[in-house]
């Protein structure tokens, strides 16, 4: 399948990889289409890699997943352009961490909203779905380096697009254990959790955690 | 031990009946002496169990439970008087949930601060511990309900007054798990669970549940 991947930190850097071992065609975006960090990673990740602008990978993807920073997502998906994103599947990874007033983080959205309802708002004709922002990237695509069954999120208004975007969790990134949340308010407390994961990952000293429900 | 539980709800019952269970003498704190259904937990709770106002409680008690409605507890520990509670732990299981915009739930602080915060800064002289409330009550007092291990989670500013409460938690109640979150700005974190807890509460269909943190 065609991916567009948005964003060329480490987060994008390391979905895009897994994407393209798993055997898709990915295409990576950023503001310029010669973006140096982009065409680093397009140079290691072999034939099936490519880069071009936010524009580019949108309009070849027929999935994106948004892996910019959560203060630039809709500047970057305004730059992706509404008619390259139609009818298209929006997997939003980010998280609106307001570092403005330093460390611990805070978040310039949440409670009532959350940026994964404000990326659905703007773009009404994709569809949003909401996960993995809960974890670390290397958690992301490998969930099974951490030692005993953990769980994903995901939230969204559009059912086939969840359907399709665990499909993608489990077989393809190894997701054992998918929880849905329901409607894309779920992203709500998705993001808020991140303020936890930042305290969590100073109590542990490592990034690498993440949380599993347990039952009566 | 001499305990103080403020609350006659379904919160402050579980936890006053396991801690007559393990020994301790305790008196159920509500607004006015005679309180009903102070009266009623207090006939089947056997003969070290009392009741009072919250000053009455706070008074008898070396160690004081918050167990009211997290919007009523400000004024609840005004009622018991700080006098009462100087010096002593308080065990903050209270949340700030605020359901005047109806289900589901908001809460009336956070990020910047939280409900056991503004205990302490209220109480300057008593030692606040925030732990349970990402619970519900009947798995506080008996986590071994739920079907594997799970997580507890401590914050308070007086390292000596959080020993005491996880001897309690672990010896006591049976947890096996408690994770310091350092300081009391640790209750943002744990506060603000309470939404995606409530959220999961839909999901699974039940109020017995927990996380458990996984590593690598």
């Amino acid at each position: 399948m065609k991916i567009a991947v948005l964003g060329t930190g480490v987060v994008g850097n390391t979905i895009a990889t897994k994407l393209v071992q798993l055997g898709h065609t990915v295409t990576m975006g950023s503001r310029t289409a010669n973006n140096e960090k982009a065409a680093t990673w397009v140079k290691t990740a072999g034939s099936n890699a490519s880069q071009g602008t936010f524009s580019d990978a949108a309009r070849s993807g027929e999935i994106v997943f948004n892996c910019t920073n959560g203060a630039n997502s809709l500047a970057a998906l305004q730059s992706a352009g509404a008619e390259n994103l139609k009818g298209k599947i929006i997997v939003d990874v980010s998280n609106p961490l307001d570092f403005s007033k330093g460390m611990p983080p805070s978040l310039f959205v949440c409670i009532t909203d959350s940026l994964g309802e404000q990326i659905q708002k703007a773009f009404p004709e994709a569809k949003v779905v909401k996960t993995l922002n809960t974890v670390n990237c290397n958690v992301m695509v490998n969930p099974s380096m951490l030692h005993g069954e953990h769980d994903n999120f995901v939230s969204g208004n559009d059912e086939g697009a969840k359907t399709q975007v665990k499909e993608l969790l489990t077989s393809g990134f190894g997701w054992k254990n998918v929880i849905d949340l329901g409607d894309l308010t779920g992203a709500r407390h998705q993001e808020m959790w991140l303020l936890m994961w930042v305290r969590l990952m100073g109590v542990f000293g490592s990034p690498n955690f993440n949380l599993h429900m347990v039952k009566g």
